[in-house]
């Protein structure tokens, strides 16, 4: 109740400087699927989760098969991921009331009534299925996906370790995507972990696809930081690629040298529009033994990605604060404008149908 | 201030799934009578309770009457029940700067000065009463009551017990209300605890006066839950009735054998529309001595009421997630539509007057 | 999310005793300045301060000069507050990307970009200056200040000290300068520790000038409290003088004999709408030494303002529930309501332009 009066942000004309315009880079793609949890993670109880602000139960169905309903019994609104799923049957039952659902939202059985439940009492069903080690759910309810989920198998061939990792952050998805497929903010942001030292002058070439973006850097020296010391002693030559795929892909591939292979894809699931989750499938291959990573790498990307999970939430929390975004931007910020417009373009279905790509190159020091 | 800024909810139209209207099962019955404390509760100092959203300070005048004001000092709008009463003439002062106001809302003294207090000084004063060990406060300020506070008097007969117990829940009153009397959900939110097991066809007769529901249950067999079998070892035919009456009393009859008669009769007020309280006066005659409920009887209340309390928050949560309620019902939610349908003409000052009950038979498996 | 939907405050006009108009006592002065930190807290890193509501981040740049910019990086809209100072240069970095700005707001350095920074990534600056060991900045950005600083310097002649201490209060600044400047509820709210006992016929003569309002206490006898025993063991005259000045200014000056005298100075700093920072300069000459006031004098006056601080925000707590004021005033309230008239009056900029006070005379009883 006490957050219903506030005249904080209602600044009169004089006192305001250029604040917001009230803009907020998100794009709600409903038509793709999403990643909701790993395989793993998934048991015999159902779980609820957000996907694009919208409440959601996913469970098991039988045959082990995944479901996934809006997380609310229709008869007195209670979320139905409180319940339970039956071993046998595999329908889901609401722990009020004990109303019973299938995994296509069908109510099955009412304990008690004498007599069939009434078709109406029908429960939204969103698409869903598991792929690569991980649930995935379509955006959209009672209605045949359009697209099919992004494809995370194939790794680095002989030699190559696969793990998966999640992490969260307060920003949208926009901002997320951005912050994990920028270079310049590695510099600061991360000093001394990886970038830093002396500058050389990059070349990076953009080429922007009807549905992805891709960033080729060349020139980039093998990172002087505690990193490229550990991985490539005796120095090489780096290959750098950065990817975004809608609608929610971020992927980073390194190669340093022969010995060392990298290739991070993020899927980023947008659980609301300010709160963004990611799952990430680690490949990688290097000199190292892999189980080396679990003291070396692992600690490492964590501090990095607490790093940015941090700095993402100042940013949506000043954004807020200042009642919308108020960007500007240089040229060195490469991948963020081309994502928001394939973001925009797929949200309002106009994306472009030509096969070839938009290409520009831009040097910059770092 | 972060608050102000959220665009979760505000999905366009191709995301949402059947959504809420915004509809709240709300009924603001302003001129009736609600208990807001036991009597033992309100002692030497002012209490502040809030009643239908609104603040108020209840306290003891002279003479030990009970009196009700809205909780605002009309100078500097500080909270009157921080003040105190004194003893000798049972004025009520306020911690700030002393104003004095007597228990029909009169400022009888502002300290430091010369001449009368203004009689546009004046607190909104509600009518309150001390009866049966609590104290009730009528819902609107400055007029006559057009109602009687509910008559909780007469017990069981000789050997009969009587306490008073609250509890609270982040709900309506309405669907307080509805939980206190409903049937079904016993099986799932309360399993193992008193019904479950072998199912039973039960009749339920349903009859709604123009002030009243009452709900009678034939057919029951002695629970086989644990209580069944302390209360009532030789078994015996059980009587039960759920009542509804206006404004806002449940009240839960049982008769187990010859020997076991319980009626609990919980008066809840409307704390603001999602939170309500309940002061149950629970009376028995059993088998067992008195005292062996503490250790058996309440222990097992409590562990109902806090399901009970907790579904009602998730329920509550839910809905204001979704942005309004979305129920379907089948014929075994027998109370709930009857209660909703009093409310809101009582509300609405629509009431019908003709004395005849509307009658319903419903049968169902418990 | 779940503050989105709340109907509390949403009553039906049955409900309700006369509530609020919606009104709030704020007047947002941005053509002034205000404290905002003691320069000693002022070091090597940058200070997050809020002004007005709107979020500032204060630093010293080249040559120890303060500096004042909003505190929102242009480019991706963080904090600059975040960030870090060249010692060197003086200019500011942001901690995302290091994009660096000068006291001025202009930025001089974007890392990696070849080329220059553009004009147009600029954030916007206040005036900001260094006096009285305060640090000031001014309410309005990018435009010369229409108005000086108050200058809180000169002392009380030999023999006196000075201290500066901060208080915070949840509260708007008129109801935190009027709490300041009130004598009656002294003797309620702070009952024991200065004001109570017998009671005296004093005269209070009120005069209002076009930027300040002076009120001087004639009759006041010697405290009975503590404070005055230790003071002035021997009695002696009280003289007493509560002054306000435009925007945010409130003094309070006190002689108690010939040895005791006492001024203090609360530079008021309007935070947001509802919380309000006192920056209290703090000057006397006692019979005591000096530091005998740090045991007895100091404990003193910090319970005392921990009681203001508690009713100011019981008080703005219970405005916020009522959805607005609703005050009403006695004659005793004598410097309240000419406060709120200048502070309008500033506000329109419709301050009258001649010199001669507005005189009053009030009689009370304290």
């Amino acid at each position: 109740m006490d957050e219903a009066f506030d005249t904080d942000m209602d600044l009169p004309a004089h006192l305001t400087p250029p604040l917001a315009k009230g803009h907020l880079s998100v794009a709600r793609l409903a038509r793709y699927w999403y990643v909701v949890c790993t395989a793993r993670d998934l048991g015999k109880r159902p779980i609820a989760i957000t996907l694009l602000g919208t409440p959601l139960v996913v469970f098991r169905s039988a045959g082990g098969g995944v479901a996934a309903l809006l997380d609310r019994c229709p008869h007195r609104n209670v979320p139905l991921s409180l319940g339970s799923v039956d071993k046998r049957t595999g329908v889901l039952a609401c722990a009020y009331h004990g109303w019973r659902f299938g995994p296509d939202g069908r109510c099955v059985e009412v304990p008690g009534l004498i007599g069939e439940p009434s078709k109406a009492w029908q429960v939204p069903a969103y698409p869903a299925k598991e792929q690569d080690g991980l649930v995935w759910v379509y955006g959209s309810p009672d209605a045949p996906p359009a697209t099919e989920p992004f494809s995370v198998s194939g790794g680095l061939g002989s030699g190559s370790t696969s793990v998966i990792r999640e992490v969260e952050a307060e920003s949208t998805l926009h901002a997320a995507i951005e912050n994990a497929l920028d270079v310049p903010h590695t510099a600061f942001l991360h000093k001394g972990l990886f970038r830093g030292g002396k500058k050389n002058r990059i070349t990076a070439l953009v080429s922007r696809y009807p549905d992805r973006v891709e960033i080729e850097y060349q020139g980039e020296p093998r990172p002087p930081g505690v990193v490229g010391k550990i991985l490539s002693p005796s120095g090489g030559i780096v290959e750098h690629w950065d990817r975004f795929f809608l609608p929610s892909i971020a992927q980073v591939e390194y190669r340093l040298g022969s010995e060392n292979h990298f290739l991070v894809t993020s899927m980023c699931t947008p659980v609301s529009d300010t709160h963004t989750k990611l799952f990430a499938v680690v490949t990688f291959r290097t000199r190292l033994p892999a189980r080396w990573l679990k003291y070396v790498i692992e600690p490492f990307a964590q501090r990095i990605f607490r790093q940015d999970a941090e700095i993402l939430a100042q940013q949506t929390r000043t954004i807020r604060r200042f009642g919308g975004e108020q960007f500007v931007s240089s040229e060195l910020d490469l991948m963020g404008p081309h994502v928001w417009r394939l973001l925009k373009q797929a949200e309002q279905g106009s994306l472009p149908t030509e096969a070839q790509p938009v290409l520009k190159k831009v040097e910059f020091l770092a």
